[in-house]
């Protein structure tokens, strides 16, 4: 994309901290929250591929860069307000979720208990396991 | 809900100003974002029905408070660490957000600008303009 073509991210408001919160859905399924600073989404946008900003890490990251589940983006929305993105994608292998699961929204409250409701997809031990 | 079964909300982590963000999803929209603090989940817990905190307003809001576009809860969901919640709704009336949208994700990004993709479905003049 060139550079004048990006002028629309000068429509969104980033928060505290220089961020805002990007929700990631593939098809019907919300997989994941994460959070943008500028770069990570101007780098989405021309790259066509998530990158967010890590607040417990301090810095960028691409998504599946070590799993190499990455994310294809299929479309980029911003809420009414400019300050939530909605990331639409094609996520690449078997889940998103460090847990190994598709979704990170597995657990959902069924009689005052989390209950997961979804098997998990992937060993993230053998995923993920390397170097850590 | 009896107080006993509502332990689940002591594994979401409530961030900066002790509030989490909710995706609110009904069928396959994603409707929008807001904010939960730990009364505004236990009373869409309790009740079944959607409740926010407002950041620039400094209060609690049950959503559709004013317009009746409620929204009645399907599941809540936590993510894998415990700090968003997946809201899965069936909104009430023809849509969620305060412009008329049926959701607050309208606008895409589409040749370097942020487009409309979808149309209104409500006037929000009629619906909230009564004491604005």
């Amino acid at each position: 994309m060139a550079a004048s073509s990006m002028k629309w991210i000068k429509e969104i408001t980033f928060g505290p901290h220089g961020l805002v919160p990007a929700i990631v859905q593939d098809g019907n399924t919300v997989l994941m929250v994460a959070y943008m600073n500028r770069r990570a989404l101007d780098l989405t946008a021309r790259t066509g591929y998530a990158h967010f900003y890590s607040r417990s890490r301090r810095k960028m990251w691409k998504k599946g860069e070590e799993s190499g589940h990455v994310q294809r983006v299929v479309a980029i929305r911003a809420d009414c307000y400019g300050n939530s993105i909605l990331l639409l994608v094609r996520q690449k292998g078997p889940g998103a979720c460090h847990t190994g699961h598709r979704s990170c929204f597995f657990r959902e409250v069924r009689g005052g208990r989390l209950v997961t409701v979804d098997k998990p997809r992937f060993d993230p031990l053998k995923v993920y396991g390397k170097g850590k």
